[in-house]
């Protein structure tokens, strides 16, 4: 039986784990749960999955909370609540699935106290990719991924040697606007932004594969996650999302990971590793959708693509200020306070304004994150 | 350095072997070189890779080459020959890349001297699938698949339990005929069934592509070397052969190979397993391919692929039955002597006369190949 924590219980990535667990419920036991402001989901789940303690995002929200769950249940709140779901229960095994830079500290905190990490939370490596992955090592903490496309290399990997490999190919949906050039996104709207064709996921990183932000996130996470070069990560895109991605080895063989769209299989595939259960999921026919199509990226389209890629490369605290300041872009989409185009103008902005710090400690990232927000919020147009 | 023989060297499995190993002289030596009667061809070959040994079909042919090699190669010819060549050398590994069952006496030697065993000869575990994997597991003995659709399949299990297998999925591009209907296949000439669409290879299992036979001999094949069940492998339809083949768990993941349809890409993993290393070929570019296309395989269209599923489930003889026939009825055909049609309806003939064995000894599976030769040969039209 295998003890687990959820950071964003009541997300799409949070809710589809224990939708997996609790097809399998005498494989695992939930210790912690750390929700932010959803309490009628927060507490159906704590009643079917009884968790030693949970989290909310504020000390009102945890007195609201407290007569509706059991005596056995500890109620915690803010960032320490957060905190002691990720470290301070019996969890084997953390995973977290919050947005945005908010995920940094409590992942660290669980990392130091030797726990699994199934890793859903992509801004976490992205903001202090040097930090995590050197904790990770020095803790013997496996980084498992839960994204699909990180899961998919890191399956592909499986009884391979990191040294043979050549180059990770990320595939890309293209998201809500694949089909519009871009003269075509002036004045596109929220909703049309959040109907992603292939995915059923949160708002936030909807939005971010229709700017193409979120697969820029994906390329510096898997430079941190599988230790290789920007030069050896290449994004197509391929509307179907049949092949979650890939990796060339040395001989030119490559290994691809294949499924219908559906996270519950990656989510699965990190509580289970290194072994393999049935998944509450349909099986793939490829002899059914009768056809993959792959395109070259262009760069041009998606310049929140490039500017990840040349944050990646600066390296320090580049990538952490490239994804504050999309958090605050899509977030002031979501407000209509900004037009979708301008996301992208404001982290653009953002980067050339900001004074890279080589190697920053957590300190400095998380300063330079609370500066690269505040840049990025201030903005007018 | 990994000492080889090659049995069938001067075929196209065989040149391309020695291809691949004239790519990274350091890193092979050449042992031993059986071929049939392409005489000039294993001079030159001799003359580049200094075998200890070779052999060739006949004594006649021996007596020819003889004058031709340094005194430090040994001649040999005939079945004795090929054994000597398989067993009698310090090899570490034998690739068998003979065509038909004449592989399988040489095979079932190199495995009880224990090579390692690279195996590109489908008829011998097909013939005799009970008695090589049982052999080979006696010995300690690797059967490392060098058909591009199971060194596919052998990389996808890179690391994962054979016991979660849900599926193998076998790829066939469709052979010269895939556009065509059965109506259409009367009268196809010997010089059309040769033109195989994607890969470069010898003449008798392009023919075989062009009748699916050779996508039958893989399916038996893949029972053997994977052992799992007949209703686990699934053939479908996908014209570029960029997908090699697949393997679907039992979480409904699928792993997968791709790559440019390069035979020395599966034969020098073959020889360098578990390694890779660089082979001469291109990178798969699938972003400038565009489109992958899939379709259900058509029993009914492809009935020689129909017949070897039956034959493997039959078990015993019948899958020798079905091989035998098979390269009879195809030599007939590249003799003109009957049609392309008339490939299947031998195969299926001589399959209704069959007497099945269930669990033959290698002496009853010889004498069942000479019989149902014998009988594919006598039939007339």
């Amino acid at each position: 039986m295998k003890k687990i924590s959820i950071l964003g219980s009541t997300g799409s990535v949070g809710t589809q784990t224990l939708d997996v667990i609790a097809h399998d419920p005498d494989s695992y036991r939930v210790e912690g749960l750390a929700a932010g402001t959803n309490l009628p989901l927060l507490i159906e789940q704590v009643r079917q999955f009884k968790p030693s303690k949970v989290s909310v995002a504020t000390k009102e929200l945890a007195a609201q909370l407290k007569p509706h769950v059991p005596s056995t249940t500890a109620v915690f709140y803010g960032e320490e609540g957060m905190m002691e779901v990720a470290a301070g229960t019996e969890a084997d095994l953390v995973v977290t699935a919050v947005v945005g830079s908010q995920g940094l500290k409590p992942t660290l905190a669980a990392i130091e106290a030797g726990k699994q990490i199934a890793i859903a939370n992509k801004e976490t490596l992205v903001s202090a990719g040097h930090l995590v992955t050197e904790l990770a090592a020095k803790h013997g903490v496996a980084l498992l991924p839960v994204d699909s496309e990180h899961s998919a290399i890191f399956q592909c990997l499986n009884g391979e040697s990191p040294s043979t490999i050549s180059k990770l190919t990320l595939t890309a949906s293209g998201g809500a606007f694949r089909d519009r050039t871009r003269e075509e996104l002036y004045g596109v709207t929220l909703e049309d932004a959040l109907k992603h064709p292939n995915w059923s996921m949160g708002a936030k990183i909807t939005i971010d594969s229709a700017t193409m932000a979120n697969k820029g996130l994906e390329v510096i996470e898997a430079h941190w996650l599988f230790q290789v070069s920007y030069d050896q990560i290449e994004v197509i895109l391929h509307q179907e999302s049949t092949i979650h991605s890939m990796v060339e080895f040395a001989d030119y063989s490559v290994i691809a990971q294949l499924g219908n769209p559906d996270m519950r299989v990656p989510i699965q595939y990190a509580l289970t590793y290194p072994n393999r259960k049935k998944t509450p999921t349909a099986p793939l026919r490829l002899a059914e959708l009768g056809k993959l199509h792959f395109k070259p990226m262009d760069m041009e389209r998606f310049p929140c693509l490039a500017m990840a890629y040349e944050s990646g490369r600066l390296g320090g605290t580049a990538p952490a200020v490239y994804n504050a300041a999309n958090e605050i872009a899509v977030s002031r989409f979501m407000k209509g306070e900004i037009t979708f185009l301008q996301i992208e103008e404001i982290i653009e902005r953002v980067l050339n304004k900001h004074q890279l710090i080589p190697s920053p400690d957590l300190d400095q990232v998380l300063q330079t994150d609370e500066w690269a927000r505040e840049a990025a919020g201030r903005i007018v147009f």
